[in-house]
């Protein structure tokens, strides 16, 4: 099955308890996009970066079986780049700067080979450039599954709307679920959102795992107990990467395979996690993601 | 098997975002004693109360086979009082008031057909009422559950050291783990606490679900996702007294089955928050309780 992943590549400045890393390879289309690949190639990126991005990173994409023909390289431009601060607790985090550089003038053209897609994730963007991106498509995917935040429901609601009644699965934090439905029952947060388009919604806590709702039925992913955690950035993108990669790849989008997508998708985050940056997400083997979702499985079966 | 728990027995003024409840009853031992009458009979409790509490309860709680041999009740004074007002999101709550009244002066007497006890639930409450129950003891029991909380950590902790050595299982929140153990990682937390004594280390996190340790082994529980929670006040409580009841049910105290105790422990507590104090751990049936464990398990199978 084809898939296409849009959203940001980027440089990042980390801190953390455990330590800090300057000018990193960062972005939602980074993590996405070097997860899903562990299940499917290629992994078709539309994104934008300056002249300043490594073309040692570009080669090892290339090398994981993503196709760079959507990546936009902008001459005398700088890459987006973003700095940030985590707390001890590594569930909040403050944005220490954000220069959003070639990403200010963002127009996502799709390649023809991009334009019929089975499978569509769009990482957290403004609205404005997800619609431009669906407007792009010839035929509707068979999956679209979506990734916001809390700032686009500040600024950019009306649009957010617009692209939400096109997708099937929206990701989202549990305050951003109560921010957009008004409820504060996760429960009746999602029977809100399914009404406004997504049937099926995942809802990311963090340390404290995911929940996915469909139709009234409810499946929860823990996440696992790890001894140390160094750097959070891009858990959750890696989590979608991982989520519609293995979706993607078994070409099922039933609910009771959704369950397993949720679960590739956090094993993938759990190793994330693990060092700063894509670091730890270099140099997985199948075997090494096969046996963290079974202990996934050991986690939780009674 | 026989069982005995220890705790508070009392009146709570509630305030939660879904409304209030005035004098009505709690305690630890309240909620333990009536989760636990689901899965063995008689319960044994120790506490205490005034000659302010009300007769109708306590022949409820004889009717549920709650053995009241060891609730002392005192003439002319007042049982103890706890007012409390829950945030918007359930998880933390501010103590408005608290009168210790009965259970200033309380010395905890274990009638002589308590003391032989296979399975012992020590609540809630100063470490020194809790050693002064394990000096009364003939033998030790089979399997020895302690709940403790932040406030023994501040102002009791060498004595709170002391019960910890002379315990199977401790369950305490996850802020509380890692105050105790001074790891902010829960996995570590786990192994600085193994070595105060409890080979077993539940941690509760609430909305988020419980953590079972034991050595290197880990078993999540997810909390069920409910519509509407109405009073937390009793959930961790609620909780024990399933977790020990089943324990003390089926006798066997194997990390597996310590596995479905918990799964029942969770599902006494998500029956216990969905009304006001004790209302919805009144007149459950065990079908009831083992549609709710078959939702845990949907909810997590995959």
């Amino acid at each position: 099955m084809s898939l296409v992943a849009v959203g940001t590549v980027a440089f990042d400045n980390i801190e953390t308890p455990s330590g800090r890393a300057d000018r990193v390879v960062g972005g939602a289309c980074t993590y996405i996009s070097l997860a899903a690949s562990y299940f499917i190639k290629p992994v078709r990126i539309v994104s934008v970066v300056g002249d300043d991005f490594p073309e040692e990173m570009l080669e090892y994409l290339k090398k994981r079986g993503v196709n760079l023909d959507g990546l936009q390289i902008r001459e005398g431009e700088k890459s987006f780049f973003w700095a940030g601060k985590y707390h001890r607790d590594m569930n909040t985090r403050d944005t220490l700067d954000t220069q959003l550089n070639v990403l200010a003038t963002f127009d996502p053209i799709l390649p023809a080979s991009y334009r019929e897609t089975d499978f569509l994730m769009l990482g957290n963007l403004t609205p404005q450039v997800q619609i431009r991106v669906l407007q792009q498509l010839k035929r509707r995917p068979k999956l679209v599954v979506m990734d916001t935040m809390n700032f686009w429901m500040d600024t950019a609601l009306a649009d957010l709307l617009k692209v939400l009644k096109k997708v099937d699965v929206l990701t989202i934090n549990d305050e951003e679920a109560r921010q957009l439905s008004g409820e504060h029952s996760l429960v009746k947060a999602a029977k809100v959102i399914h009404k406004m388009g997504p049937k099926f919604l995942i809802i990311k806590k963090g340390e404290h795992g995911a929940l996915l709702f469909h139709r009234g039925e409810v499946f929860f992913a823990p996440a696992l107990p790890l001894a140390e955690v160094i750097d959070p950035t891009g858990a959750g993108d890696t989590f979608a990467g991982g989520f519609i990669g293995w979706l993607a790849k078994t070409n099922d989008i039933s609910f009771p395979n959704m369950k397993r997508a949720i679960i590739y998708g956090s094993a993938m985050a759990s190793f994330c996690v693990e060092k700063f940056s894509i670091e730890r997400l270099r140099g997985l083997t199948p075997a090494m993601i096969e046996k963290r979702v079974e202990q996934f499985s050991a986690l939780v079966h009674f």
